[in-house]
């Protein structure tokens, strides 16, 4: 029997030219772009702040007129935030100005509108009297203070989050590259499975293992370009493959694959060279690969559970580096209570944290599909494991 | 000046009445619930397993002819997982059967293939002898001991998972009944912006705060039904906000509320009965709420950093809590170094975790918008507080 890790291994070596393609890039308008990955640095285009702006509203003055305070000064503008080429201040006067609008050449501070008293004129003008001296560049942002042309916005592997995207926006961009996703097929085997919604009739069974392996696909950034049931005719089988392989990265089956008869999965694919055999693990024994036109295949048994698991187990941590997204956590943590385990197989029992410590929330049968919806995470209890005391700490996946 | 807590209780109760919106449910399609948060119990319509099934590839027996082993029983029948209703079987014989097949009446466990020899007899049947004894209920599931019918599948309040579809596709269910997402328009303001993508001329910069503001809307688990950018005339906003309070449940605007001229959102909706004040905190003083066609309004300043900070500290709180998703965290954190901070305003700086604690990115002023992108949480400062000491603990808003 093959480990759990030289299992993992083998995917991964079957798998690494087809994620690949995770390392090509998608332009995406901003928004599309929430919550995917930069596949490159984004440099900006353009200086920001894009022209030297006022921080207040106030008065635009020149710092060198304010040598004496108080002082009256006329105010011969008005600048409010919008588009407009001001002409430069003249000595001596001042301008009233908005957050944002354009500082004019001549002014080197802005007093705000705090600071002053307006008075009308007898004449239909207007004066300032300044209450407060003002340093050069007081209240003024500065072109390119924030960032200038040509430096590193958002660096590359960046998960874009709202400010990321308003940041590129600041910049004028309108579209990121980020990773491209992984597309991937999901095929669910077995002449037993209806769709959920569907009658049953005696020995059917709800087909729980397409939406399971469909929604883990799309959880884990990939994109699902093909959902389909297949019975247990090979015909059926093949046809759904052959059509899977067209249009995906990577095939992920389930069920079919075991030593008993009517294994649709295994008797199309071993033809095609496929590596079929037994990892020491439960749930998720059996457990095939194979490359069919090109593409690769992961073949998962049909117990629900152990097509679930082996998704965890083998799938999602390849998928999670392939789109650039943090792996989930594998912790240690102390068991609540004394666990029994089988000798020679790496189990992963269904369980929960309670205050003592991981427990498991159902038995170690690979039908309790409802008991998988119980749990918060996998205790992975090693092949040679066949006793762990309470508080010995255990590894743990979270779901 | 409003505190900050102030301003928040004012929006948590303007807002109380339209997020009662996410109690009510959306009946979503299985995969398209994926993310969302159950709006009420799902209780399961059928048992799990539907019936009792073989949990091997094996025999059907009845125990109490195992009483000596090695025993040779005839083989009368076949029975694969699959539509089926088999006739019970009949002591003293042994029926094969694979993994998920319905258990005939009368057998009462399952031999592994393992355990087994099969031969052919003279006349064209076959024989198993058997080599080891089971009990009754060995490798039988039993119809319902996963789950009964009318017990719960899924609590009230789970963010659903890929196990939890697949639980519920198991026992046929198609739809689930999920909280309803709060619908909310977004309005940036100013004369001063234009669309990412076009050309700036002096004065103009690029919008980032409809982005940000559509992209914070998304992220915190609303949906966004309107997102337009107005200039400063009165006329222009106030088309766009009685569109967006026709549409959503909450509108959001940024921009033109503080103390100067040209301050639209202020114009429009201070004869409408707005409260318009400052907050005391930096970014993001100027702000202010009001109920326009019964549909609350949060009126945020402009600048762009302000914008960001507002949502996250008045907003995000409040629409996870209606989505029904877990909060992010705010932690207590060492300083990395000394910081300052101006009397009387509660200070939210960018900021970002070091070895040595927390630091800012950037310096205070609210234009920083590349600054806020390269920030991964806000130090949060009181507002009584003008100084803090390398290691003291600061509170941490995560972004």
């Amino acid at each position: 029997m093959t480990s759990v890790e030289e299992h993992r291994a083998r995917i991964a070596a079957l798998l690494a030219p087809a994620l690949l393609v995770a390392d090509e890039s998608d332009d995406l308008p901003l928004l599309d772009a929430l919550g995917r990955v930069t596949s490159a640095e984004v440099l900006s285009p353009v200086d920001l702040p894009l022209f030297r702006n006022s921080q207040m509203d106030g008065f635009a003055v020149n710092s060198a007129d304010l040598g004496t305070i108080p002082v009256e000064l006329p105010v011969v503008g008005d600048l409010p935030a919008g588009p407009s080429s001001p002409a430069a201040l003249i000595r001596g006067t001042a301008i009233r100005i908005m957050t944002g609008a354009v500082v004019p050449d001549g002014a080197d501070c802005i007093v705000p509108v705090e600071d002053v008293a307006v008075e009308n004129t007898d004449h239909g003008g207007r004066t300032v009297t300044i209450l407060r001296g003002r340093s050069p560049g007081e209240f003024v942002r500065n072109r390119a203070s924030d960032l200038a042309a040509g430096d590193r916005l958002l660096p590359a592997g960046l998960t874009l989050a709202p400010r990321h995207l308003a940041a590129a926006a600041a910049a004028g961009i309108t579209t990121i590259a980020v990773r491209k996703r992984v597309r991937i097929a999901v095929i669910s085997t077995g002449s037993e499975l209806v769709a959920p919604g569907e009658t049953t009739s005696s020995g059917q069974i709800f087909d729980s293992n397409l939406v399971a392996l469909s929604a883990a696909v799309i959880e884990a950034g990939a994109e699902l370009v093909l959902a389909e049931r297949s019975d247990d005719e090979p015909e059926t089988f093949g046809d759904i493959l052959h059509r899977a392989t067209g249009l995906a990265d990577l095939v992920i089956t389930s069920g079919g694959i075991s030593e008993g008869a009517y294994e649709v999965v295994r008797e199309v694919l071993e033809p095609l060279g496929a590596t079929v055999g037994h990892v020491a693990m439960q749930p998720g024994g059996p457990q095939a690969t194979a490359l069919v036109d090109g593409v690769p295949v992961l073949s998962f048994p049909g117990n629900p559970v152990s097509t679930q698991v082996s998704f965890v187990v083998f799938a999602r941590p390849l998928l999670l580096a392939a789109a650039g997204t943090p792996q989930v956590t594998v912790n240690a943590l102390p068991a609540a209570g004394d666990l029994t385990s089988i000798p020679g197989k790496r189990q992963f029992l269904r369980g929960r944290v309670t205050d003592d410590g991981v427990e498991p929330v159902s038995s170690a049968s690979s039908h309790l599909v409802a008991g998988m919806a119980r749990a918060d995470l996998l205790i992975d209890i090693p092949a040679e494991t066949t006793m762990v005391r309470a508080g010995d700490n255990v590894r743990v996946w979270l779901l």
